[in-house]
């Protein structure tokens, strides 16, 4: 069973691919898609969207889980993660594939053991978690996180959305 | 040469195409996407991506409008709002149709002549500036308001992104 972990942003959104195997953890795959902050939006998150279904088809995930959302104090900054988030979340829904959001502190408490982390902790334990897997950066990093958050709570709780 | 005017939001997204034949206008067609409020908003995304690619390829415009986004004050409303404008914003994007966005108060100067315009006024104004056309609602009013505002823009400036 895969699991694709999704961490949306305009300029540059992370995924990451684990694969679960008698309830073992593999590493798979992770990339970000980085956008050119110099074109119109939409073509921004056209590419987000193309990149995403290439990533899907390639990895062929079961389950999706992404961030829920960091609401940040500025509107604008907050419209355009919306609409990258959007566009980000609609993708595996695009492919019948579920999608299951987790609070940041969880995504951190899952992984870390603390839900108040830093980021570098953070990227520090998905490698131990993930053995073989250097992050390619931040961003993929946290996918990758969301992506072992997901594994651990719906082995916890059974959660289906 | 046609317009597709649109008015995004999560419940309801307007859509309203209109033709320009020697510098004239006219009524092609307009609706609006209802989204089950129960349905995940992956689900709901994806139903408002799908309808308008419908309505993109049955109507086949050359061009799009939308409306800049109203920030409201509540961050969880403007991320819902800023999901379903990602989503919508980036369809037309997707058949290589051009977005143009305008102000709220420019739509309204644009069809009614003030910029604080009422709701009822823009719907009256679109009836008689698109003889025949009956909105279907309010939303679809509004689109078909964005897509004159568009005809009326590019026309004065030759406003091309």
């Amino acid at each position: 069973m895969r699991i694709l972990g999704l961490d949306p942003s305009l300029s540059s959104t992370g995924w990451g691919v684990i694969e679960i195997e008698n309830n073992r953890v593999k590493y798979i795959a992770d990339g970000f898609i980085p956008t050119d902050n110099k074109a119109p939006i939409e073509e921004r998150l056209k590419e987000i969207n193309k990149v995403l279904c290439e990533v899907i088809e390639a990895y062929k995930p079961d389950e999706a889980s992404i961030e829920q959302v960091f609401l940040n104090s500025n509107p604008t900054s907050t419209i355009k993660l919306g609409m990258a988030r959007g566009v980000v979340i609609m993708t595996p829904a695009q492919y019948g594939i579920s999608v299951t959001e987790y609070e940041p502190t969880k995504v951190k408490k899952a992984v870390v053991g603390v839900g108040r982390a830093e980021k570098a902790q953070v990227e520090t334990m998905v490698k131990i978690l993930l053995p073989g897997c250097k992050p390619k950066n931040n961003d993929s990093a946290d996918a990758l996180a969301i992506a072992l958050c997901h594994f651990q709570y719906r082995n916890a709780y059974g959660i289906k959305k």
